[in-house]
């Protein structure tokens, strides 16, 4: 009688207002979690504040941390974070269908479209088969990582389970793009190990590429499906993905070999601008101490961090096809064409729409974020409060050392942006207002001028 | 035989390109009139990049300069500077018409359409009539302005013809919202003289709203056009220029009540405030030391020039209606409503359009200009940067006083800004490729995960 009712007061949300309710939820529970006895290093005192933080910054794999979780957690907690780390990388929905699954339910109609929002998969058909082969793929990704740090790593730790702690810590927080990190100071011990910041690397992007990609990859390399041809949406993400590391990489060198780079060797120059590049698209995690470079260059990774990685990632940010499409358009609306054509298809003009809707939004956010915290931290100067605040709207993480600096208010504001991240403007966009509010009436048309 | 040479060479070009080919030839002739002997006090000497820059921020109005035009120029030069506002403020188009017109040559049909896209006007008909009442107008309020600014100031000064200079440079320096002034220090010594301000503010309002709305309310006035109806475009604009001098003033009274303003009255914290919002649409005038502002209100006030005045005004940014499209555009879409529809018009979707295109080039325009900024000025702070290059490309001129400071590259880069401010990102996209590229194939829809 009672989930009936409960089933019934689901029905009156979207989806879209589900999934935030849902992480909501998930932030809880972390909370607690990291609340619980034992996880804590004795004589370390946490307030309330900072263990939401953290809880916020788990659940949406950002990676912002006002305290060390070297110095605050123990073992017990570290296995705690690992857990959250989970249940933000691979989506609450998709733990909550596996759940399902285990209990051998059906899944209803409902069901399947919040899965659907918040993996933006349009197609129905196949939702409960793609959330378990994201949890395998990522729980795959992740042991198979962590063993190879594991082995890699061995000699350096008095026993295989503290060399597989470390080594599965790095594989989860690089994989769920989390950049977490329990050495208390991210990879910069690995500044020139090429062989930890490769697989870092490969782990960053698996995670960053977003689960359909993946989906296809694999459907492809299987060649069980005739006629396979890879979607539109995962040629325009890996392309954009791929150009952006590029650039990405081109500019931090440009900028930083003049600069913070002076002292280094060019293979060290081109793995430390390359990994940089990579963990700007979500990942947070840093080899190098980011307060050295150029206030160019810091301002140059915010506006990368902004972007963020794919949709259907373990990344935020406007996302990297919201981010091609806006080119695109530029690019088409300067040339005098109505339609934008890629790779032989043409967008629509829905997704158009949204791309301009979650750009204008982000855009906003991010200078009434800038100006809230110019007010509450005068002391901090104005690129770092930028970076932090892209760094957290991007769920990316990295930092130039002001997050436990912050005001109990500053923090509230970072937390939001972390949310907002992680959620998506497009889910948090619905979830502000209905949805197909068709209008009835009708008024004649008549231009404005523009620009 | 030569002049139907040159007439079929214009004919090639569109009417976007043929404009900001004229702005560049105003700038010529700006240049040249500024380096004619007995321009210059004796004994000043000025850099040629230094009268550029003058050249370009005084015909595209905006008023940034990187010297003191009191401590620079002659009587017979500020006459110059006059005649250079003018260019720029009214329009090489209006006045290229009025040329034409004195001649009593007959208006093309490529000459209508040149004019219709510097003043944005989408109905073809009356545009000649339009440019006469546009610089009836103007010159009307410049010459009353400059009246009122000599009677009252007729006391302080030696001569009528004195106090007639300073006037007429004041109500044109408003009117055209240049911005200049030959007072060497903007209008501080009238920082309590609520009577200047109160003629300068009607002034500045009268420039920046946007010579279709003076138009129309003139029809208005004169009673004479049956069933008058106010224009989409004057409804929208006149409300955006409302809500963002009640904001503007509202946020500036806020952030600075308890920093700078603390010394003073209420009515002097009031109208500085309102002052400076008005400023920030275009004028750039001051009355206050806005380097004492807090880093919060100087990005508040650089997001305001970044959004601008009216189209067809004498101001630049984004614009009121591009800002006003978005805002509203986001209401719509976050409601899930497929069409924009305000003031019982619906607004087209080529204007939505437009200013997705608008605010994407000039958002990157003002990223890529800061990184460039910061790599050239390492002595400058990011506020003050951000500040400038947003003053430069709104054409408003307010400064935290670093326009002088600026490496020859960093001046460059300020005045391609004020250029494309002043000629507009839609002239200017357009000049960048050609119009009206109809595509002929025809490739199946596909969707893409956005945000
Ligand atoms: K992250
Ligand atoms: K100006």
């Amino acid at each position: 009688m009672r989930k009936t009712f409960k089933l019934d007061n689901l029905r009156r949300y979207t989806p879209a207002q589900l999934i935030v309710f849902y992480y909501f939820v998930a932030i809880t529970i972390s909370f607690i979690l990291l609340s619980l006895p034992g996880v804590h290093k004795e004589g370390v005192k946490v307030e309330a504040i900072d263990t939401l933080f953290t809880a916020v910054s788990a659940v949406s794999v950002t990676g912002l941390t006002t305290i060390s979780l070297a110095d605050t957690y123990t073992e017990y907690g570290i296995w705690m974070i690992i857990i959250i780390l989970q249940l933000g990388g691979i989506g609450i929905m998709s733990i909550g269908t596996f759940f399902w699954l285990l209990v051998r339910k059906k899944i209803g109609l409902r069901e399947r479209q919040l899965i659907m929002v918040d993996h933006n998969q349009y197609n129905m058909s196949g939702a409960v088969s793609l959330i378990k082969e994201v949890i395998k793929i990522i729980l795959l990704i992740e042991l198979i990582g962590g063993l190879i740090f594991t082995l890699y790593m061995l000699k350096d730790y008095e026993s295989f389970y503290d060399a597989f702690l470390q080594g599965l810590f790095m594989s989860v927080s690089a994989t769920t793009n989390a950049g977490l990190d329990i050495t208390g100071n991210s990879l910069l011990m690995y500044h020139n190990d090429y062989f930890v910041q490769f697989i870092t690397i490969i782990l960053i992007i698996l995670g960053a590429i977003g689960f359909p990609v993946l989906i296809e990859v694999k459907s492809f390399l299987s060649n069980r499906v005739p006629n396979f041809r890879f979607s539109l949406f995962t040629k325009i993400t890996t392309v954009t993905f791929g150009i952006l590391l590029a650039v990405g990489t081109f500019f931090i060198l440009l900028l930083e070999s003049f600069h913070s780079f002076k002292g280094m060797t060019w293979h060290e120059r081109f793995f430390t601008a390359l990994f940089h590049s990579v963990s700007s698209r979500s990942a947070g995690l840093t080899t190098f101490d980011v307060t050295q470079f150029s206030e160019a260059t810091e301002v140059f990774v915010s506006f990368l961090m902004f972007i963020g990685a794919s949709p259907s990632s373990v990344g935020g940010g406007i996302r990297t096809t919201t981010f091609a499409i806006a080119i695109l358009f530029l690019i088409n609306f300067a040339r005098g064409k109505d339609v934008i054509q890629v790779f032989n298809r043409e967008v629509k003009l829905i997704d158009v729409y949204r791309s301009y809707a979650v750009i204008i939004l982000a855009v906003f956010m991010v200078i009434i974020a800038t100006i809230l915290l110019l007010i509450s931290e005068p002391a901090i100067p104005v690129t770092a409060i930028v970076f932090e605040i892209t760094s957290a709207f991007g769920t990316c993480g990295m930092s130039l050392g002001i997050t436990g600096d912050l005001s109990n208010f500053g923090k509230f504001v970072i937390m939001i942006l972390m949310f907002v991240g992680r959620v998506g403007l497009i889910s948090f966009l619905y979830t502000l207002g209905g949805r197909n509010n068709k209008t009835n009436i009708s008024y004649p048309k008549e231009r404005v001028i523009i620009g």
